[in-house]
């Protein structure tokens, strides 16, 4: 059993799509940052780092996003949201799950709490941020270049997902991820899909639909 | 078949270590960052980001460090260097594989490279960075409270090599990861091994052997 604790479109939003995709059965608790419900000492006992999300697996808090996504990737192999151990492509999944989770989502914490990083200038540090976000973006966007649909190839994964969400935190940067026409053509894939709309209505969200 | 690209003491050590705990057969190459090998034309076409470690897989360039080490835990699970999917302690393996990726590796790269982040004053974010790898060490000294002698419990793991590996850059830094007395006991574990030995002779260190 899972209990997925969110914020309406922080990173929990790729564990709730990720369940949505797998058809699993799920609790959702709200934890508002914008309240700072995060801060609270009985969140900070289920993620002593005080940020969303935390997946309760069988009561067990787990959390690092990218975590969760291979948690349940291999939890529920039938949803073929990874390709299977020892297939062509399995490499090329770890490969850019991980340089979405060591490059570009530490480029947007930055982005979005440059104070985290106390004593500097935070126009420098996201000016810097932004040149390292867009290039993160050229690179999803050369994987796309043969023409594939997803970034893997012929199949939607988990990935995707990943990626996507990323791309959404741009939408109010100087130059979206939505500016690069592939990587735009495969937001719209995975933005048509039923657990998509399904989360905007869940999480109440409405900008970039 | 393996061909590893390293440098001596870089992050190429993960991968190093992994495949000789594993007894698994490779080729290694120099790729030296002090001579600025790294940029070359050559090593570019294999690592576009000119970074160590690339591992070659049967021919196919593997790049991402924490994607390589779970690449090579789940290609030889015979060494049992990770808790198996579905066992009590493979949440807590990803959990921390993840947060060794997208938090203390990454605090590690920019104290070391602060230029990477153009425009921001190198002094303050050092010191913002060591602030955070501190806090890394106490998130990983705590982890080790219970009397454990390795991260996930009784057993040695690809967790631990990759976070001894991450104490090692510490070594010159205000406070080593070996003033953690709990950290110092599983550096002391991992450096009696006869892979981290034979590692300093291939690679030819000296320091915090
Ligand atoms: N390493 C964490 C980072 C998660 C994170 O930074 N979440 C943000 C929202 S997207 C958050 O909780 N921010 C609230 C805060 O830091 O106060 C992960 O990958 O899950
Ligand atoms: N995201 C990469 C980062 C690797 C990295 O930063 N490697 C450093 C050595 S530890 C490097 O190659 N530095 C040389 C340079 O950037 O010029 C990974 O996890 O493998």
């Amino acid at each position: 059993m899972y209990t997925l604790y969110y914020s309406p479109g922080a990173a929990s939003m790729l564990p709730h799509l990720l369940l949505l995709e797998i058809g699993a059965a799920f609790q959702l608790r709200l934890v508002d940052i914008e309240s700072g419900a995060n801060r609270d000492a009985d969140y900070l006992r289920l993620n002593p780092n005080g940020v969303l999300p935390t997946l309760a697996i069988d009561d067990q808090p787990c959390r690092e996003t990218p975590a969760l996504l291979l948690m349940l990737c291999e939890r529920h192999p039938e949803a073929g949201l990874a390709p299977a151990p020892g297939t062509p492509s399995r490499n090329a999944f770890l490969q850019w799950v991980l340089f979405l989770a060591n490059t570009l989502q530490p480029a947007f914490r930055l982005w979005f709490y440059p104070s985290d990083v106390e004593g500097v200038d935070a126009v420098a540090l996201k000016a810097a941020m932004r040149v390292r976000i867009e290039s993160c973006f050229d690179q999803l966007d050369e994987l796309l270049a043969d023409g594939r649909p997803y970034l893997l190839g012929a199949e939607i994964s988990a990935l995707d997902f990943y990626a996507v969400m990323l791309m959404r935190w741009s939408r109010n940067m100087p130059r979206p991820a939505t500016q690069w026409p592939r990587l735009k053509a495969l937001a719209d894939r995975v933005r048509a899909r039923p657990s998509w709309i399904h989360l905007y209505d869940v999480e109440g969200l409405t900008e970039w639909a």
